[in-house]
């Protein structure tokens, strides 16, 4: 191994992020340094005490801090216990006694600690709300320099036909905060984004969520019990007998870029309005609409394709040995 | 000929509104009731003395009124010399003495009159802004249930990579006054929307144009001469030999539908921000995003494909004899 990912692993578990995370500990390619939690899928007690029992299980050895309880200028959202369970981590809870402990930073802080440690060195894995990232670089937005790069699952991009997912064109993660969100992609920082355009092509179903159960270990059995009350969602309100890959794609760009196919140009995210929450890019080369909202915004690297076979692969291979 | 539908032309002249014209006079399955103008393309003034020659040229025996000079609640865009020519016609420019003479009621009125003569009839036919009919609306809304349809060139839904021409998300007649645009595609009559996800599919190549010259007669004569400009424009922006035909396709969709495939679902225009003028429709049908601004709101057909070498063949045939 030459070379290892610094990572810090921003979270709101949430079945999938609990399914990245499990990914990511299991990589070599990975070395993380902190878990720091955000509100979104349910509110930021109850993914932080999900993130604290998931550092347990995994035996991770790096701070876990709390994060953001509300976006930045909106008041928190309600959650959707309907898509991840009450709880956060479909028909799972936590036991009442947690040894691990939460570390006394707010999230912000931790970024930016281990970024300015780290110069150059730390990517931010982002997949949740981008409240923490958002807030990180008010307080020292210096550091925007000194990452590696942000990999982050969010946004829809209209492409294949992928528009909201909770809005006709808004996605979950942006739409709890836009306005961090607008903050995070034009920043002068390397954003790669993983959105519905990608994720929702990368479908595990529940043959292969089964194989893992049967093949993968402790770990794969975790994953299939994690993952039942989301497929019940999924085969709900889609008709489908799988899950989307969602979260665990932000790792696997972080690690395995060929996997994807990037469009290059500036993204600004909608605050406000019918189209709120709505992640838009101005892709360079293509001819055409005058946009000064985005000329002169960093270009972000937004994933359009995505090799369904070789990520799915690559996660089950990682837990089946 | 057992049915011929009756049509109010509400255009912005305008090198392809021209063209659109031109094609619609010449087509039997057409009854034209009155040409309405509309700010756009340049301002009222200019796009209705272009309306009038153009009605001179044709030698039609309908009203020509002049509409609204600025959107429903915005002050008046500046126009787009720099696609449609100085004067609105390409190189072309109207004889400084007209026979014609402007109706004396506003377009609106000419709107709601025709409407109201021939209930159940009327088919509306917007190429420009959609001010005109908002304002009909406005003053009577019980039209909204007495015209047979609506055919408007406009909006882009992201299909096939086909997103703004004026930004990265919104058309140029949306964009022109999208408060207007928002009133009529949830007003409760059948509105069917050409937009660029299909009128960009449609070019008309200088060899097609160089054709239509030399096989046309004087009018082929006038959409060859007419359309050089707009042909450098498209050159110019998009390295384009050719042009698009926009505002043909919402008169062809009348006549010929089956050259086009529509997809079904309330339309919202987004009004402000990042994505003003924005077009979004909520497909029927369609699982996952909860859309209360949609629900509920009338369903729209939006053109999401077409026969391209239908659409070609029926345009040319009409000239070429």
């Amino acid at each position: 191994m030459t070379h290892r990912h610094k990572v810090i692993f921003d979270t709101d578990p949430g079945v999938d992020d609990a399914m990245a995370l499990c990914f990511l500990t299991r990589r070599p390619e990975f070395d993380l340094l902190a878990v720091t939690t955000v509100h979104g899928n349910l509110d930021i007690g109850t993914v932080t005490r999900n993130a604290l029992w998931l550092a347990e299980r995994l035996a991770l050895d790096v701070p876990v801090a709390m994060g953001a309880a509300t976006p930045l200028v909106r008041p928190a959202g309600a959650g959707v216990p309907h898509v991840h369970g009450a709880g956060g981590l479909g028909d799972l809870t936590p036991p009442a006694h947690l040894a691990r402990t939460i570390d006394p930073r707010p999230a912000w802080q931790v970024i930016v600690d281990m970024v300015r440690a780290h110069p150059h060195e730390v990517t931010l894995i982002a997949i949740g709300p981008l409240t923490n990232l958002a807030l990180a670089l008010r307080h020292d937005p210096g550091i925007a320099e000194l990452v590696a790069g942000v990999s982050l699952m969010g946004g829809a991009f209209g492409t294949h036909g992928h528009s909201g997912n909770v809005s006709p064109v808004a996605e979950a993660n942006i739409l709890s905060d836009p306005e961090a969100a607008d903050l995070v992609m034009t920043a002068p920082w390397t954003v790669t984004i993983l959105g519905l355009d990608v994720t929702q092509q990368v479908v595990m179903d529940a043959a292969y969520l089964d194989r893992l159960e049967e093949r993968g270990g402790p770990d794969g059995a975790f994953l299939r019990a994690v993952s039942r009350f989301y497929q019940g969602f999924h085969e709900r309100s889609r008709g489908l007998a799988g899950i989307f890959a969602h979260d665990s794609l932000a790792v696997i760009q972080v690690m395995a870029p060929h996997l994807f196919t990037l469009r290059h140009g500036p993204v600004r995210v909608v605050c406000g309005g019918l189209a709120d929450g709505q992640t838009i890019q101005k892709p360079v080369g293509v001819p055409g609409a005058p946009a000064p909202a985005w000329d002169g915004a960093p270009s972000c690297a937004v994933a359009v394709d995505v090799d369904v076979g070789g990520v799915l692969a690559l996660y089950a291979d990682t837990f089946i040995v």
